[in-house]
């Protein structure tokens, strides 16, 4: 939120230009035609932050809280009226966007700044992909709607055409706009997108919800059918036949598709985010260069180890869930197969964090403090969506250290889930870290300016926080600079020295050392290609069922059926998100190292 | 996150020189010889954060995996175990504070920066107080103990004494270094700082969720009375009897001490995270300023109003606490009149702070860009505890629109939880918008020099943001500025004009302009000292037992016992924590405007 606009500027030179020069009429009079001047005019753009983010909590809250209705299976709040709310709010969006499409294709003749590191074509890709098969789960839908459509309410059928229409004219917004900085009607479109940003993070939350039913039901089945008994399962099916040979077919493949569905919203939503952060703001055009390709040579221990990896994954999801269902003990030893897989899985991974983070501590290089939004929601949402799954991990090891009971898996339990720890705490500080190193391009491409990034970006931390307001064209970097040796600021460990001139600068010293950086590269490509294909086998036991913690009992013993359920309602969603997360931002790291 | 430290600077420079000086040797050995270097030396601020930050949320995690097996009660995880973990982490605090002062206390020779933003004495006084009621409560602990000795654990005896002393020693680091800048042993005190502020946040919990059952037991207690029955109320009461008269006594004024602890905790964790965001900083002394005395004439009419606010929320208090507990007519009366009461306080809440907002909008002035962490955590902290009273309101909100059952207080609770949403909306941004305006100071008392302000805080606009490594005094504001009259950047709205120097400035217009403005500050400063009075009472109600949503039974029906009662073990301390925070806040806007 330390967010400095070009607006303030403006305003600041307003006010002194308006008490300067009618300060002579009477003070009454000028109040009032200040403030009705003030109140269409420009807002402070904090104000306007707080102002449309209170607004998006709120739309949020209130679906929240249908949920929370919904769960209760109560009579007076059923599922047709959170579909209508998200409807509307849907439509909302899709008129918001066609208004600002609209608007910004007549305003040809200026060219819209873009943030080149809102977002990649690789990223907008695999959402393109996800939305794919959100429209095939939209085509189930209806489908599954007209074959119950004598029972059941209008709005099942209504629903899945407005998600796919705003599905469609979404991925359109993702692939043309999603990198512009809006610089015209700020406070409106602050809005627009942060209606936007919560209407996709409501569908996250209402696709998680479902999900998570889906998978209580299930666990409530398997208890009831190991004698545990009285768990009510609610059913949610029509009370009629299905005209259709094939609903229950769609309702059942529904399953597979959610997990897909719910990434593609909360994807959507961060890049939308990022777009509201970058509105108002001044791109500094120094920074906004693209990088060059990636070369892949080199590349085979980490592809080798990752598909080995995924391999061994889908092999373990298919005995899991074929074994999880039979008796006591093909249940446990299925549990404690997963337990041993996944120890094995962690190690590895841990030692290739750590060794990433080994390879940057013999390799000192500053950090880049050049602000990028992006960059930092891309931090802050992988430290952020580990609490969900340290959380569960924590309760495991306190389940385990407290039992009394002891099957087979409760010490490979315990490591299991003390590697998760380790392994996520591991792999942030090794994404954060290769996301703020200062890259190294232009080293062998330019040998004639081989200072030039070094340079470019110390004057780009000179810069004002407003963030390029200054053309830097127009100003030499060594005017702003001061040289200051005095002792006492030595002491204190901070001295700051002029950025030489490129002609002042060392002469480059990348040939000589150009053997050891490579091959650091490329142990830090494998390691990034590795931790990616790890972090989607992660992403894929828990997606499609694999989920121990709902089966193997021990922390259910401890929490209790209704506290430990409510914390993996809560863990297992974040999980999976950060798993996708990760892989996304490994793949920058992969990218840039 | 968007920091951006001294310390880069100083590896930028190191790189660099290391690289140019050492390129002549072999560059295997040399890798070596780095890494060592590396792995004793500094480490990247922006790692040492995530480390730490880790380390502190994994703590809290663990304390809250013990506390949701304790809300259970199931055999294997008791109290002991929590008291014991937590003694640990506070033993664990106090050995670093008292390194820290006897470190302090060494470099006598050498000053301390401080940041004045950090905390004022009054908030300090205020935790003082809060401090002493907490030693209070340890004492009743104590004594409780004493009481029970034969029959409790002995943890139960040592905590209440380990959290004595950690109190004591709190205060005492709070009054002399809580301002401190950490330059030394920067990742060291890292964690010792987040190890406290964790450790804070983790007695916050402990207090919220005894407090949180003690209201449920309650509850419970009613209900059955009121024929619901089948609800087990859990009593923790010891298994023998109490060898002196005062333990009942020892027991009950426990709760109503409760709310000062649990207040003190979160706000001694706010402060301590402040240090923490501070540590390797550098302050920008321009903007480190002390401000001047508080003028307190014509204040009348807020503080009337507020007092009147305040001695009816007593008034209300006593009256809804008795009557509750009675027959339903008198019950439900008695939640009417809480409503009606609320609607009212709201209603004069809303426009207090609309006028104040419609004010600001009339007196356009730029907003304060300059780093304040202390001030940007206020703004998070009021937004995010926001979340939990809204959330709570929209559940009311559906459980109104949805009921089916109509007692007399149905619409009062609508309007009332529509009020409760508006009213925080508003009142954050007037306190947003108060704490990020630009301060008019030294109008009147330094009338040679009217345009400083505006001219520093413009030239610390342009500082580096890594905040003032740069010697201000060196750098003439001038050289920086660049016009930029090209007609392309003229419309798209972002002209930069020179700030101008002290003796081109326009001549101060604050004498003719005086009398507005202050008739603007008294009515800003009552409008303050109103809303501080309302905000004591609404937490006041919550914190003494006036909590008609666990009574008025609308939303129970909709949302079932247990997601309910989930609900407002989320939102309630949430929202205690809210109200004590603005009134903080607002005591800033009052000493500001």
């Amino acid at each position: 939120m330390v967010e400095h606009s070009g607006l303030d500027i403006m305003c600041l030179n307003k006010y002194c230009h308006s008490s300067s020069s009618s300060s002579s009429s009477e003070p009454d009079k000028k109040v009032f035609t200040k403030l009705k001047l003030n109140l269409s005019g420009d807002y402070p753009r904090k104000n306007a932050e707080i102002l449309s983010g209170q607004y998006g909590t709120n739309v949020l809250l209130i679906g929240a809280a249908l949920m929370l209705a919904i769960a209760h299976h109560g009579p007076s709040v059923r599922e047709e009226h959170l579909l209508s709310f998200v409807s509307c709010l849907m439509l909302l969006q899709l008129m918001w966007m066609m208004w600002y499409i609209l608007v910004r294709d007549r305003q040809t003749n200026s060219r819209t700044e873009k943030d080149v590191h809102a977002t990649t074509c690789w990223i907008r890709g695999g959402l393109t992909l996800l939305a794919l098969l959100s429209l095939i789960m939209d085509a189930f839908r209806i489908g599954y709607y007209v074959g119950y459509r004598s029972c059941v309410s209008a709005v099942l059928g209504v629903y899945p055409v407005i998600h796919a229409t705003h599905t469609i004219a979404q991925v359109h917004f993702l692939w043309f706009h999603i990198k512009d900085v809006i610089k015209s009607f700020e406070t409106f479109e602050r809005f627009g997108v942060i209606h936007a940003v919560f209407t996709n993070l409501l569908l996250w939350c209402n696709g998680v919800m479902s999900e998570a039913e889906h998978f209580l039901n299930n666990h409530k089945r398997r208890l009831s059918a190991l004698g545990y008994g009285n768990l009510t399962v609610v059913h949610s099916e029509p009370h009629c036949n299905c005209t259709t040979s094939t609903c229950s077919m769609f309702s059942s493949s529904l399953f597979y598709l959610y997990p897909f569905n719910v990434e593609y919203h909360i994807f959507v939503s961060a890049m939308l985010f990022v777009m509201w952060k970058n509105i108002g703001r001044t791109i500094d055009l120094s920074s906004n260069r693209k990088r060059q390709a990636t070369k892949t040579q080199g590349l085979t221990v980490g592809p080798v180890l990752g598909l080995l990896a995924l391999a061994s994954t889908i092999g373990i999801l298919v005995v899991y869930v074929t074994h999880v269902e039979e008796s006591l003990q093909t249940r446990q030893s299925a549990i404690s197969m997963f337990y041993i897989y996944g120890i094995v899985m962690l190690a590895f991974m841990c030692s290739a964090g750590a060794s990433g983070l080994l390879i940057y501590r013999a390799d000192h290089m500053p950090l880049d403090t050049s602000k990028n939004p992006s960059r930092q929601l891309d931090t802050e949402l992988l430290f952020g969506s580990s609490i969900g799954s340290w959380l569960m991990s924590w309760c495991s090891i306190v389940a385990v250290l407290g039992t009394d009971s002891s099957p087979p898996y409760r010490w490979t339990n315990l490591i299991y889930s003390l590697l998760i720890v380790l392994e996520k705490y591991i792999q942030n500080l090794f994404v954060v870290e290769s996301l703020y190193r200062q890259q190294e391009d232009g080293e062998s491409e330019d040998p004639e300016l081989p200072a030039t990034p070094e340079i470019f970006s110390v004057t780009s931390s000179l810069a004002p926080p407003y963030d390029g307001i200054i053309n830097r064209a127009y100003v030499t970097p060594d005017r702003t600079c001061v040289n200051m040796e005095n002792s006492d600021q030595e002491e204190s460990g901070q001295v700051y020295r002029c950025p030489r001139k490129p002609s002042e600068a060392p002469l480059p010293v990348g040939n000589k050392e150009s053997e050891p950086p490579n091959i650091k590269r490329q142990i830090l490509k494998n390691i990034a290609v590795f931790l990616i294909m790890c972090n989607i086998s992660l992403w894929i036991l828990p997606a499609f069922g694999c989920r121990p913690q709902y089966d193997n009992g021990l922390e259910q013993e401890t929490f209790g059926f209704s506290i430990w359920t409510a914390v993996l309602n809560f863990a297992i969603p974040l999980n999976l998100f950060y798993r996708m997360h990760s892989v996304a931002s490994l793949f920058e790291v992969f990218r840039r190292v």
